[in-house]
């Protein structure tokens, strides 16, 4: 269930709209089905991928950053067409979100994942640990990710970073 | 929570249902109670775990394959009598489930997990990771899996596989 | 959602309110909030980081151990103040809670975990991975834990303890 932090209040409505957001992104990810993935974020949007250490140091440099559903659509053009890669699974779990405030229609959520990364004929390795900080709005009668930052414990990536988090 | 995919209405009442079936399995399976571990099938059934690689191009090798709860049964039995195997711990986290369709009484979900082998002495690594695609139906009142697969990203098993996933 | 196991009755609003206290508490741990980890625990409490070898056979020897919540605060105080340790950020991953039995006031809950230890320049490995075993009480209004005691996997730790689990 998606937590609410102490102070702020969520109907079990909320919580299970948010669970169904969270869940349906999960699993497109989970089925490798890219093509679902910018549906989840309204037009403009913000959608970054940015080591811990830039992110607490205001340093601006991200691994990945989107700033439109538009840029969404093209990083999965990528993935399906021009970058070259070694074959991979990269299966990500993640903790529960905790909504920790709701201002102006926008809901700020927080949560950890981990990802495991396994290349072809070789053992599953860790891949990447982080956390989630979210802002999701009402849009066009859906909830959906205005923002999605994916701060990441590590600096380093195994091989490569290929598919979103 | 259960979550439910776009265009799927599952109440309160069945999340929280969901849940508890999903929350005891996760329970028995991470006490080692292997002996609680059939209940949470019906009496024919299918439990397989079967890498990513077989899945997905349809060939039917199986690293563990049951077509009924007595199968199961007399898996525990081997786990408890017959098999020979250095002790461990297999830790499993899972993702949210996701209810993906309901048809003709049957409820079907995914999700995505990850395990942690601990041989004696050893530090913890990484074991599977994957996702589970399950058939849930009622049977005499409860909520069991009328079919649970485990699809595991990797082909490769450290050391070999002992307990259900 | 917080499970119930077979033959405990939990209410929508119980599983919500027990979803906020292990929400916060892994939202405080996950931030690196550790002074708003004590709070999470009755004044009288324990707290205890144990070895599954040891906790199965009954063995005392813990890794951390404290009676009360002004011991967890004195925790804190060594993380921040008198520790000496190599920068690292450790991420932890929950998996569902289930609510095994309601006695006397008492709420008994499982849980497991796994964490991830990221140190600076280095990947993501595995750290400790374990079970979770919760009392939670009804407390001047809010819920907290009367006891938590964190059973791991293995008995290595890789590099040092240093934050709670």
């Amino acid at each position: 269930m998606i937590a609410a932090a102490p102070g702020v209040t969520a109907s079990l409505e909320l919580r299970a709209r948010l669970a169904d957001l969270y869940g349906a992104y999960d699993e497109a990810l989970g089925e490798g089905e890219w093509e679902r993935w910018p549906g989840f974020f309204t037009e403009e949007c913000v959608y970054k991928i940015i080591p811990r250490e830039n992110h607490d140091a205001g340093l601006p440099v991200c691994v990945i950053e989107a700033e439109s559903r538009a840029m969404l659509v093209d990083r999965v053009a990528a993935i399906r067409n021009t970058t070259l890669y070694a074959p991979r699974l990269v299966r990500r779990l993640t903790g529960s979100a905790v909504l920790r405030a709701i201002e102006a229609g926008n809901l700020h959520l927080s949560s950890s994942f981990a990802s495991f990364q396994t290349m072809l004929n070789e053992a599953t390795v860790p891949f990447l640990s982080g956390r989630f900080y979210d802002r999701v709005v009402e849009n066009g009668g859906e909830l959906r990710f205005a923002e999605r930052i994916c701060v990441t414990d590590s600096t380093l990536i195994p091989t490569s970073l290929i598919f979103p988090l």
